[in-house]
């Protein structure tokens, strides 16, 4: 089975990335607006359930952030993503290392760019033109996130969440 | 905010229930399958607050059930509904009458038939079409839950989990 970690924001942060994804990322029917803590991975159903114990574990020892969304930037030209960019707290980034060392499966290939997605799978044109006018449009908001979520992948591609886990371990 | 409780059975079942979602369910890109165990309330921050640490308590309190959908039933003449229909055993039972006490909002106005949706909004033609398919398809399915989620509605429709309670309280 498919396994991911993620953030989803306040409810007003994914009504304005919706707004955009409606339009722009394929996925939007798939999987709430969020934030990915870990690219998915494939557990089985033994080693996702030392996974999520271990996972209670570095939520209690994790700590709350601050989720600030400052700017709408862009991956071109590795891919065509367009994302609200997120300040990569001191908070988020240890959070991020943790879930990303190999007890956890496999490691990260990628430097971390915390992002929440907003358009997708665009043409090189598509692209160019949302990007002016998602840039131009802009965005400023600031929230404090108490709770990642581990989900697993459904046949047709979509999300479901598994479990809850509070920051700072308070249940 | 419009709040509901939920329960998501396994991925097994989910994948079932999706396969005909796909065609006769127009909710099927705002939700993943699931049981409802409480309908869609309103509440305020405060109150969530409130609220989201009550289930702390019920869940705790309550237990782990059988989920075990043994047929394929319409809600008809009330409305064009098809569903699984899943054993209401006493677990799930209590499970539910605590969860729809007024203390968690309004009190439920229907008697508790726990089901799984996998059609509706159907005329009554194709009512008639697809109910007497699947009711020939039937399914026979069992499985123990564990947990139950907390979930918000987004501008959109769709539905984002905002926190998970373990049944017994082992978390």
């Amino acid at each position: 089975m498919k396994f991911g970690i993620a953030v989803f924001p306040s409810k007003k942060l994914q009504d304005l990335a919706n707004s955009y994804r409606k339009r722009y990322d394929p996925h939007y029917s798939l999987i709430p607006p969020h934030l990915t803590l870990k690219e998915p991975f494939d557990a089985t159903d033994d080693e996702i359930n030392k996974i999520a114990k271990k996972l209670g574990e570095v939520a209690k020892n994790a700590e709350p952030f601050t989720l600030r969304a400052y700017k709408i930037s862009s991956f071109q030209p590795v891919n065509n993503v367009i994302y609200m960019k997120v300040d990569t707290v001191p908070e988020l980034l240890n959070l991020y290392e943790t879930l990303n060392k190999s007890d956890f499966g496999k490691e990260s290939q990628y430097s971390f760019v915390p992002h929440i997605t907003i358009a997708q799978k665009l043409s090189n044109d598509e692209h160019s033109d949302v990007y002016g006018s998602l840039r131009m449009a802009g965005v400023d908001h600031e929230e404090t996130v108490d709770r990642f979520h581990l989900l697993y992948q459904l046949e047709n591609g979509s999300w479901t969440v598994y479990e809850t886990y509070r920051l700072g371990g308070d249940s």
